[in-house]
């Protein structure tokens, strides 16, 4: 596999624009389009919220029954959410407007909204914004990187990652950009995230790989452990790259599951370490647990509690809080049997073992916390399984940007 | 039922105190006596988390298998969690101490500790703090404050409750203290807690009247979602009000029941508001839920979210969030047909319906948010059922404070 530059035009076939559609904010750019020159086999994951916003009942729809998918219209400032019978009639006018000029089938166009809750789309602006994306789309990198900001909200940059794999001697790529950064706690995946691949890959196979890499990746995260109602993640392969199709389990969807996962745990990544005010990227990963399941629960469980995050923020090797939160976690485990470390770039230290703090330099354990990478290693000593899990620390910022997002 | 000034020393034969023993901070009281000069009954809840501190083990043995408890002896400052064998044994000469001081058994003595996880207590301190304690302890309300006072952490306040009832013609005291304010998401019940009660009754029926109660009132709390390993209720009845003894459930019970229910509320009430760095009581009140269950967990999501915290402290009618957190508490609706108001001193306001936000004034909304105690109130329209949780606003302070709470 190699990594490159690039995001949702990275693969062969995919154009993309962004423009400003003046939504809600003011002198930025607010609309994004991906668009594919050939139709696309879909695969999709959404918000497991009881409230889902109507674009994700419309893609959903899309998913499951449309023969093929083609564009993405997303906009930033509004999420469409908690909006009725008039939201969803604003999806199908979107759409219908990106069909008519993009001369494709209307139930090829996904759409995918993220910002306030409870206001309505203002359908005239969105539909001015349609005609000036197509117009300006774009299958250059540049291009991917103006869709990629266009889609933020409170994210301080833009996400971008993408990687190739060989199959059947091509070159097979899949590229993907996505959006944090609050109300992100996965459960599925908390964000909107667009992937797109040049792979040849049947539908079925398409869902499976999606299925099996969101559980390690973007359903890791948590930034404040509010599981949106609009979390989307759309994956589009349009069979560009000229390989056979991956219809079974082998060497090739293998390196197809290669590829996608590197651009999906990337953009993971990306979005935890940039959680609303955020000043560094936490790892928790759990070694030796006794089952995945149990390993999953407790990385998610320390990066999920406030009081670690805060420590963090702090630089204090408050690991306390840490054995709290593995105990709350729901997964039964002896307290004295695991071993605790923190870990950055500037270097490793054992801070807990045989039930009792080790016996750590505060100084040196508040140098590595110093770090904007941060890594919670514990080792359960329970058995073989593990699994990483993704957060921020807790900041000033992060209240003060929550506590007037609106205004 | 009467409500009454006071404390644990409300009841009858109950004693306590408060003093400087230095475990760990300076110039202010530190430990903390409750003492009856009965044996009483014991009952307690203790913390759901895995990883339990060496009191909570103490305690739970002493509750199940000691024939009566007489003494608590708590401490601030050092949680005495994760201190491994060595932490236990300075239970049990925290035990043995109080003991020999108050010529007691030791199987009589329960103790509890707050504070710092991973510390070893200054056992020489803590011995010379019971004696201090032993010497100073008296049954007056004054008692019961200055007890109620040390055991504080970052509680900006005391927090004391009582009441009163008459059971066959006497008069039968209820009457408690806690500490919050961090760690605070009882799963069980998180904080430590000490009810006192001059009742006569057996354990099995003060069993009974505790596990029923807590669910409703400290399990309906959280500050931050972190349940800690220290988390005690401890509730000592010693008979001397002199009524016949409750053994069945009956009116005697149910008057009993009654006063203990309004002394574990105001406590878990008075724990929620002085969360850490909180500003607002937010008090969730869902109702016409389909069971009882689904009412608690919504009640409980509400009042978990960061970002409705974050947005009641900055009195911004944000309902989306609200919105959000009932659809992944995992409780099963239908967002259509749900009310939400918002409710305070300063008036009551429906802010959606019908699946969306109704036509509501902002100005109004922001002035309800501004009190110091804000109901949400939530009517499901799916059944009868109802509940309440408590929780605070989340703020600047909560940061500072858990950024540097070592240091």
């Amino acid at each position: 596999m190699k990594i490159t530059e690039g995001g949702v035009t990275a693969a062969k076939g995919f154009e993309a624009a962004g423009a400003e559609a003046g939504i809600k904010y003011q002198n930025r750019k607010d609309m994004a389009l991906i668009y594919s020159q050939a139709p696309c086999v879909l695969a999709g994951t959404f918000t497991s919220n009881v409230v889902k916003a109507a674009p994700v009942l419309w893609d959903r729809n899309v998913v499951e029954n449309a023969p093929f998918g083609q564009a993405v219209i997303v906009n930033a400032g509004i999420a469409n959410a908690c909006t009725g019978k008039e939201g969803y009639e604003y999806c199908e006018r979107t759409a219908a407007k990106a069909a008519a000029v993009l001369g494709i089938p209307k139930e090829s166009v996904l759409v995918a909204s993220t910002g306030v809750i409870g206001m309505q789309l203002p359908i005239d602006r969105i539909e001015a914004g349609i005609e000036k994306l197509a117009g300006e789309k774009q299958d250059t990198s540049k291009a991917g990187t103006l869709a990629a900001e266009a889609i933020m909200t409170t994210d301080t940059h833009s996400k971008q990652a993408a990687a190739e794999v060989v199959i059947d001697g091509v070159k097979v790529t899949v590229g993907g950009m996505c959006k944090g950064s609050g109300m992100i706690h996965p459960n599925m995946c908390t964000m909107l995230a667009f992937v797109t691949t040049d792979a040849a890959i049947s539908k079925e196979l398409l869902t499976k790989a999606v299925k099996e890499d969101v559980t390690d990746t973007f359903n890791m995260v948590s930034v404040d452990g509010d599981t949106s109602t609009n979390d989307t993640l759309l994956v589009m392969a349009n069979g560009m790259a000229g390989n056979s199709e991956i219809n079974e389990v082998g060497p090739a969807y293998e390196a197809f599951r290669e590829a996608l996962h590197y651009v999906n745990e990337s953009l993971a990544k990306m979005m935890a370490g940039d959680g609303e005010g955020a000043t560094a990227l936490i790892e928790a990963k759990v070694v030796g647990a006794a089952t995945k399941d149990d390993a999953r629960k407790l990385g998610k469980s320390v990066i999920c509690s406030s009081l670690t995050k805060a420590a963090i923020y702090g630089h204090d090797a408050n690991w306390g809080r840490i054995l709290c939160a593995l105990g709350y976690s729901g997964v039964s485990f002896e307290p004295e049997k695991l071993e605790l470390y923190f870990e950055s770039k500037a270097g490793k230290i054992l801070i807990y073992k045989d039930g009792v703090g080790a016996d750590y330099s505060e100084e040196e354990a508040g140098r590595i916390l110093s770090e904007p990478e941060v890594t919670i290693l514990v080792d359960m000593k329970a058995g073989e399984e593990s699994a990483t899990a993704w957060g921020c620390d807790l900041t000033y910022d992060y209240v003060k940007i929550n506590a007037d997002y609106r205004s």
